[in-house]
């Protein structure tokens, strides 16, 4: 390999042209989630993260959605591998899928790798998927790229940025990260390493975007293990319930300590958090004293203030742990009058309204609902990002994971930092972005809209079945079933008019009485016209009883026609 | 009217207990908006305020919330008048629907009753309705009541507060307030009157719990004006746009100040904001310079760097004006590299992804988008609600406006600034609280739940028709129509299968043909087993498809066997 690599530089060398290296975000621009970028040279294609993303609020009903990866599809046999910088959900979450149609090598840290595993598990498909796990430091060879793991931090353990040394330069890629000096697993991020990179000479430098309209330094993730610390002394008489994200194994470690220092038993509660320090802890990523954990049924054994229960629901989701408990419809936990809820997170966009929902219903059941104080970030504020630029001095600079309005900050302070601004790139989800040290553009573009997951549905579902969801849910439907003779055309049976989502039927009788009459004068119009399309029929029907409901109601419900004939 | 309040005074005396009155929040706890409050004593009933609420997001197709005013429409002959303290839709937005069951005179300032004459005007009732103008300090009487109106601060001019003498003492209701300084119109809240009336006795305080989480004061709505003549400065060469409440008249009347200033012509856009301003303007509440305002038409006789526009749509509300712009489907105005878009405003809980969507959409097109320190709130903080406190040292503290975390909050405050804790009380919509001198409870409950607006039609939509458009929404629908011979209930035609908001049909070509021979099955299983009930058939289809589908999908949609008979 690494001679092909050689034998590629010299090629290009040779008629004069610096060589170039593509870069293709699949996913992860303009909308949160699903991050996955390809670096393609030659007969390689590698793969960075396969994340996926949450529906956006008009994708009625749908579960998830994934990246569409038909260019790598297209390209299978140039596919080396995918490297997977740490293991958040919209780094990992799309790969199950990705691996039943590529299954290439997966790459990654050790805690990264074990939550892969347990998607994989999840699909049924682990023993069909090469899984290697890599430490920091390492340099693993892919066609003909080399690609060296950096230790990083962020808001789970065990991630990674990324050095890819390619024929064409070397292409930093940070991953989500902030600088944390203090962090509670691990180390703080390798500045050295980037510095040394820096020194060597990058090419391009891909930095994480989510923080970039941020003033500042993001505070360390150890502040939040002293503001436990604070109110676990404070409410010592309390019960304490302290929901956060699940893959956030550092802050799920220090409440930890801290109900250890306080005397306290911990009860862990939702099937993600279980699951993920389970893993977490059997990869050592996390420190559990002996008889510390107690199972849920054990905690009618002690007092309240000898519990803390960590939960998840820290984003009022529907279903989890927390969001049941506050609604009452959880089967082993009840809300008391003096338990504590800490809120170890602040809420995604979006998110907000389910968010307090979930802490009002708590406190009108008397918790004390706390939130202030008790989260950090997991990414870069502008200090962090722009140290970034210091150490590692790149030619080129890619802002990427953020909507458009952080990737536009980033920018900004690019050309702060000094990088020259026609060598900062704003890309787009499908840009084929080529780049050499003589010049960097936009070449092509490929498909990359995301794929819509509905139940076992992968793409079945798009925009017409939304926009009919869209317009159902708004405004119901009303269908008119009418049977008619063959030939003749003459009305045998009906109209029958059934509503779903319209009116409440038992309260407006007369108006759908009165659809009646508009559908069976619609009929005997198209009959005095000798009309015998159906299509043209049902077309009559829809645009009659349309105008008489819209003028009735301002409202404006499906109408859907259906004839049969006998 | 005095007279027969002191009778009632006397004959409750008599007795030897203290007089009693009741507070009915009909809605504007718990939820957001929907403000209105019914004071009862004897044979008066007086109404404080009567907003509206926005739908909350599982209310699909619902345009609005308004209250339900059984409880005043039963006890019709009492209600002696609706006092409003400021112009806000959650304080006035549901007055034509009150106004047309149960038309009572209207008493608000002037600004306050201009808005209103708009709504009335809208509903064609403004003939029909009573409304006088009232000014700060004038105290007028209903029924056995006079009730004051006293200067405040707010986002909106000419707010309110009321004091209201009733037999039992006097209520003193803050309306939306903060303590402003240096307002822009008008004066500062009137503290003193405040103090007097805490000299005198307050049985009641309910105050504005909105920001009651929040320490410290709201600053003067005078420090956005130098922000925005700070961001005139800077931006001197670009076109300006800012986007702010359309009923923030103050913030308006600072942005044209500082056009003024800075030699720039102001363009209004929006239906609401042209629709306030001019109410604003004509009422002398709004100061306009010669020749400073211009046509959207005329924009185009002026450079950019002489124009600002001020919008709607600072919420991120789909067809506001902005919103359209940014989203380039505005007829007149489109989005030009060098723009400087300003969001004076804050994202109200529930609607920070739609601001976020239309900041990203303004930057893709090569604005630049601020939107800090451009706002400040219309409520009090914490230091502002104590000394509000500190002013009425009332008797009684009942915390209003504000979801149940800010009640509380509110509540505790109380306590810290000396009331009794047995004398905070956290009320719920519909609760009948009695007070007097001697105690307070509630003593009964009345209805409260609000009432849906869909297009024309007011309380059509309930429970069940939301639950349809829910399960519409999220899964979408199969029909299934079999037409059945009279008396031997065999198959004539069909089934007949018609799916929509389920799968694209064309790729599921196979789906679909599967349906039809379980929906067959299904047929037979009955003709078999000699079932002849409609009911039953129906039943039996919907279960067999229903399984069939989850097993197929994991997908539940809607499924609805329509039997027509020849």
């Amino acid at each position: 390999m690494e001679t092909n690599r050689r034998d590629t530089f010299r090629k290009s060398r040779k008629i004069g042209k610096a060589p170039s290296v593509k870069i293709i975000p699949l996913g992860g621009l303009e909308q949160i989630g699903m991050n996955i970028t390809a670096i393609e040279y030659d007969d390689t294609i590698v793969v960075i993260d396969c994340g996926l993303a949450f529906p956006e609020e008009d994708m009625l009903g749908i579960d998830l959605v994934i990246p569409d990866i038909s260019y790598l599809k297209e390209n299978a046999d140039k596919v080396k591998g995918l490297v997977v910088t740490h293991g958040h959900e919209d780094h990992i979450g799309a790969i199950p899928y990705i691996e039943k149609e590529l299954n290439i090598p997966i790459y990654a840290t050790k805690l990264t790798v074990g939550l892969i595993d347990n998607k994989l598990r999840e699909h049924n498909i682990l023993n069909n998927v090469k899984r290697k796990v890599v430490k920091h430091g390492q340099i693993i060879n892919l066609g003909c790229f080399r690609i060296e793991f950096i230790r990083s931090n962020h808001s789970i353990a065990d991630s990674s940025g990324l050095a890819i040394y390619t024929p064409a330069g070397i292409l930093v890629h940070t991953g989500d990260f902030k600088v944390d000096f203090t962090p509670i697993f691990g180390e703080t991020i390798d500045l050295q390493r980037y510095a040394e990179l820096g020194k060597k000479g990058v090419l391009a430098l891909m930095a994480d975007s989510t923080n970039a309209e941020r003033p500042g330094f993001t505070p360390s993730e150890k502040t939040v293990g002293r503001t436990f610390d604070m109110l676990f002394a404070e409410n010592k008489n309390s019960r304490l319930i302290i929901a956060t994200f699940a893959s956030n194994v550092d802050r799920v470690q220090q409440i930890i300590n801290s109900a250890d220092k306080y005397g306290r038993k911990v009860v862990v509660e939702g099937r993600s958090m279980v699951n993920i320090i389970n893993t977490a802890s059997e990869l050592g990523y996390i420190q559990i004293p002996d008889n510390t954990l107690i199972s849920i049924e054990q905690m009618k054994n002690y007092p309240d203030e000898q519990i803390v229960m960590i939960t998840t629901g820290s984003q009022g989701e529907n279903m989890a742990a927390l969001s049941r408990i506050a609604a009452n419809i959880h089967n082993k936990v009840s809300i008391k009058p003096g338990d504590t809820v800490i809120f170890s997170s602040s809420p995604i966009p979006g998110n907000e309204k389910a968010v307090y929902k979930v802490m009002n219903e708590l406190e009108m059941k008397g918790a004390k609902v706390i939130f202030q104080n008790t989260h950090v970030s997991g990414h870069a504020c502008q200090e962090e990002l722009k140290l970034i630029y210091a150490l590692t001095k790149p030619q080129y600079a890619i802002p990427v994971h953020g909507e458009y309005r952080h990737l536009k900050r980033h920018a900004e302070l690019a050309v702060e930092m000094g990088v020259a601004k026609e060598n900062v790139m704003i890309m787009s989800n499908g840009n084929v972005l080529e780049l050499s040290t003589d010049e960097m553009k936009v070449v092509d573009n490929v498909t990359s809209q995301g794929i819509l997951v509905d139940g076992l549905g992968v793409g079945d579902v798009g925009n017409i079945v939304l926009r009919d969801r869209q317009h159902l849910s708004q405004n119901g439907l009303i269908i008119v079933v009418v049977t008619l003779e063959k030939h003749s055309n003459m009305l045998v049976a009906g109209p029958d008019i059934v509503s779903r989502g319209f009116v409440y039927v038992r309260e407006s009788e007369n108006l759908i009485e009165e659809c009646h009459d508009v559908v069976e004068d619609a009929l005997s119009k198209c009959l005095d016209r000798n009309i015998t399309d159906w299509g043209k029929i049902k077309t009559s029907i829809k645009d009659e009883l349309g105008e008489f409901l819209w003028k009735r109601t301002k409202r404006n419900p499906m109408i859907l026609p259906i004839i049969t004939e006998v």
